[in-house]
């Protein structure tokens, strides 16, 4: 035995089962022997480490806007955003990963608010990050010095490693949701964070309606011939608007009136956020799409390897994951756990649009098992 | 609130600090919300979810292969292998990970014991695996019916969802270690297994000494033209011989003596094992390879992010991982947690080899951090 | 000497050289044989065959707009355009490439034209294509039955094999420029080519303002989620329109003004075409980009292997190429031979817009070096 | 017209045909302009440029290496080599391209021929080059100073602006043939070449039985993990033997006798040199390969865009190329042009070996179309 100074945590009393070795105080024996030397057997848990097909530990879950923006405002009243907190967000924790502040096993998902006035400090991370807003304005999101607008429908993806913050100059509040590959990272140790500045300078805190990346990423197939030759692993566009989206969704589903072939499945058009130097995803790990449910459609049931957050953007509608089944409207986040069955389909709602249409953000972990070899869907018949 | 049905596991007591609000009765009110919607705020336990740096979760460990082999063989009286139980594999766990039989968050590595007239039978999953060869021979692993012989110094790469299993057909027992991402799929969720034939067939039953794979593609820079535009994501190169790899290391530190630059670092020759088809890592997710440090020599103090297992292969040396110093010898298997500074240097013992080389195996998670643009290291001056 | 039938075209008469043999009667005699059996000696003419650099075979030519237009319009008056013919496109013929119309050794430049209520027929080939228009409007480029319509500063690249035709509804004639990679086709023996229908169906001769592949892949960094992990190598988007570029290059210049580094030379904007599925080129041969230099700026004199066309798109110039100097204006086209040192600058001239600066289309064989690991580019002091 | 200098050498004269204009004084007018500005339209020679397949500019044909071998020897006695000639190689000169010392549009071709004592001297070029050995030894390659020996079966790739050169310390000359992309780079003029040193120094001159490259290289899958990350766009392996060539198409077809599915088609073996760094060909723009026909074997009849160039390396057959067809025996050297079927059969003969199998080496500018997106083939029914 080495010189190694910790208790073994090893516990391995001896339990029976069709795959276990019959007992016996030669297996007592041997056990102690393996708890002795941090050992334990294949046989006592593989049907749990190696199961036929993925146990999802996230649960299907959903949190409803109509009671997360209500905790948001009371914490905007009574803790004040700052160094060391760093942001007022309000992380989503399923049920099943044991209290922990994830959504999923590899995504974090929260609700950040921030006053009138206050400010997000500076910091940066390994860990990828993006906002979406699915309502309000108000709030710059500050890129490297780069003052970001953030406005209902814009998603703002900030890979790894970029200095950011958040102000708020006008009188209004807003809040809007944080995603990020906060719990993949933590599982596998590779996170780094640092602090910036406490204060943002004057020339940081102005209020362009449009962002310097904007003005230099903003035309699709019009690289920078400056950096044509650059691909980096993360979109160096840090702001894609709504009203681009939108029209996007719009042409999808009217050029499939047309009889073009050109959506995912009838009446679902959507469209993904890619990153403009490489062609891929935004950022390295994970895989944000906007979705739109044309008045009566229904996505196919489906599973895939890894897990997914959703956000209703606009619409309502009806989904089931797994076992469970909700309505779903404006703001309404759920989370589809991996290898787990699921299928959304648009439904008519007092407070719907005159469209019948269903809008839905989505993020995914979907990179990750794609890069490692790892990924797996299928539809279920 | 949605029509949810599980228990909240969030638990918030209001706690003190210089990052956490004032305390007050506003505040656990707040608390008791956000335990309610399953809710956890940033500010809560962003010091430990966002580390300045890496805070490994593993310890660095040491596990003397005098220990376990004498198990491994007390195992073999006593326990049956064969359908459920799979392998007689016996994992080494990690002491700081919590009775998990992880030797790294992301690693499983376990000591595996045949004896004579044994078989493990047939299964494939998707976790990639690799057999590593300390000491012994007389075990054929097939793999999607090609019999490959196992000897000291071979190493056995079997990429994801390929069919294996292994026969001795000798009157002596083997050992050598298995290595696979079983933790790293387990915590994503993205693992797959599937039972095979409980019987080998005579055909399968099978002893040449050399296996078809290696027949195909054991010549470098020969690629079967049949193949050669099909890259694939593992190696079909099933074994890499050690007379092969102890030439490579022997012509690296002969032409490091004759003044070329061909070495890792003075006196510390290495080569990787790569895969034919597209020469990067033989597994998507496991980097492997061999080092020869040779009598005297020493690695520059270094760390990394993510974790790696090291097994002595010959001769003796001194290793140093964070606070701890080991003496290791041959098949003596340390763990690296992330961005741990580690150094390893040779040293004479009674045991040596004429040579006073020390040869490490060495498996690694690099390639996932790679792939994600989250790898760094750094010399540590 | 094999059963061979041709005569041989080898002449190999002795001659004097400091690198050359020193001429005898059995050199003589040898030459003799290499001519019988078909064979040159390296030493013969390896100054010619293998130069220190490139010693282009194509000369620093200008084409007016002036002259090209009005003979363009000339043979609308005279030459019909159909089936067999296909296009009444002119070729822009390099007077050092021996009478073939190749503008450069690797790429062809024509001005076609189209005459009011004309049609040019459906055809597919394998070589490479893209018109950029110069000026007017009122002509439909028909693409695998989609009608884009066509306008001023408007790029509309067309890769390898798609079915394409033209129509002019108006009562108009239009002019415009095509390139492609014919001449590197042809001397490679790669080029497969295929008419289509006589005629277009009513369906195909619509004119909408805005063609369905633009209301697809318009919007950048937003991939139709069907398509987004299917990369192509050519672009999807077959009209770049100007509004766009105009707005990239006008931004660029003006954040150069409020001090950022995104020009390529100082008062040298840029932005290259690319291709929305892989971030590469448009063309898998051709690189296409639109340079705007600001009243007074000049672009660094330089070089680079392969050669390049550029036509002036707005605003007047003068520009240098190996050993000649013209001034430029609208319209005007000119070739950059290989590794010949060139420079460009804007200027003031009485049909300059008020602006001063001087726009520029460039297509280039760049990528076929790239890919091959041939390209270089210096800066000449 | 812009103030341009040279005579026009276009030339228009009305010519007559079905796809032509009728002829007309206003025509001769229109092509006098059109002469005068250097133009030529698309119509006057669409059928040549832009033919539905490719109309291959090389012939189909065959050395005999029975005459090329004693012309290299009595070159080897009245011509000497050095600086300024460079090397005694002779080049295959297609018979349809002019008279220029290219086998096909894109390849070169020469027997080079070596003396007891002599020494082809150091250069560089952009230029792609191999040697291969159909005979004979005793010459050593020089690559960036390291010596490596020239064996029968030896395959040497030396890529692109590597400094290379021979010399023979024997006492017997030594012939064997160079390939290079020549024409290609030629054509494209993209030419780089440059002198070394007049001697090797004594350093060099020094004659191990394996070079300094294959003792870092040779050792397939086991990459120096100095240069793992670093993919290089040619092979470093300098030198690929017989005997390891040998032995993979041996236990191809050994295999394929066996029953396993991994020759090119029945009886035919094949393997193509890779590039250990990227796992694709050893040249950026050639690829190489050995192919086994077994006794009485014969391959599909097929086509492919690019050119091919054949050496038998053992045995005897039948080669059909287009409408030629030809016996063929150990040295001789034979072209396939573009798009042009080809098939070749293995056949006994007077010098054949005891196995009947024909081996032959071949090397083809494929990866060229490859990267463009160019490349077709087609197995001729």
């Amino acid at each position: 035995m080495p010189d190694n100074t910790l208790p073994s945590p090893v516990k391995l009393p001896v339990i029976e089962g069709p795959t276990q070795p019959a007992p016996s105080p030669e297996l007592a024996d041997l056990y102690r022997g393996f708890e002795q030397e941090m050992l334990i057997p294949l046989w006592y848990e593989i049907g749990d480490l190696m199961p036929g097909k993925p146990q999802a530990k996230a649960a299907p879950w959903l949190w409803k806007w109509s009671d997360l923006l209500p905790l948001a405002e009371q914490a905007g009243d009574i803790v004040q955003v700052g160094r060391g907190g760093e942001r007022r967000a309000i992380a989503l924790a399923n049920p099943t990963l044991g209290g922990r502040p994830y959504i999923s096993p590899t995504l974090w998902c929260a609700i950040q608010y921030l006053g009138p006035g206050e400010d997000a400090p500076y910091h940066r991370h390994t860990q990828n990050a993006f906002r979406f807003v699915v309502e309000g304005e108000g709030v710059w999101t500050l890129v490297n010095g780069d003052p970001i607008p953030m406005r209902r429908g814009d998603f703002l993806p900030q890979g790894t490693w970029n200095w950011h913050g958040h102000f708020n100059p006008t009188d209004q509040p807003m809040a809007w949701i944080d995603g990020l590959d906060i719990p993949f990272q933590y599982a596998t140790d590779s996170t780094f964070f640092e602090f910036g500045p406490e204060q943002f300078t004057d020339e940081e805190r102005t209020t362009p309606q449009q962002s310097r990346s904007e003005r230099l990423w903003q035309y699709g197939g019009l690289t920078p011939e400056k950096y044509a030759a650059q691909p980096i692993p993360f979109s160096p566009l840090f702001a894609y608007r709504w009203a681009n989206t939108d029209a996007a969704l719009t042409q999808q589903l009217a050029m499939e009136a047309e009889g073009h072939d050109v959506t995912v499945e009838p009446g679902h058009a959507a469209v993904r956020y890619t990153n403009p130097t490489n062609a891929g995803d935004v950022l390295p790990t994970i895989r944000t799409s906007i979705h739109r449910l044309r008045k009566g459609a229904a996505t196919a049931p489906r599973r895939e390897v890894g897990s997914s957050v959703f956000q209703v953007f606009d619409g309502a509608g009806k989904v089931s994951v797994g076992d469970r089944t909700w309505s779903v409207t404006r703001g309404d986040i759920f989370v589809v756990p991996s290898w787990t069955t699921f299928s959304i389909s648009s439904e008519a709602s007092a407070s719907d649009s005159d469209s019948g249409a269903l809008d839905l953000f989505r993020f995914a972990d979907t990179p990750i098992f794609e890069k490692l070899d790892l990924y797996r869907s299928e539809i279920d018949a």
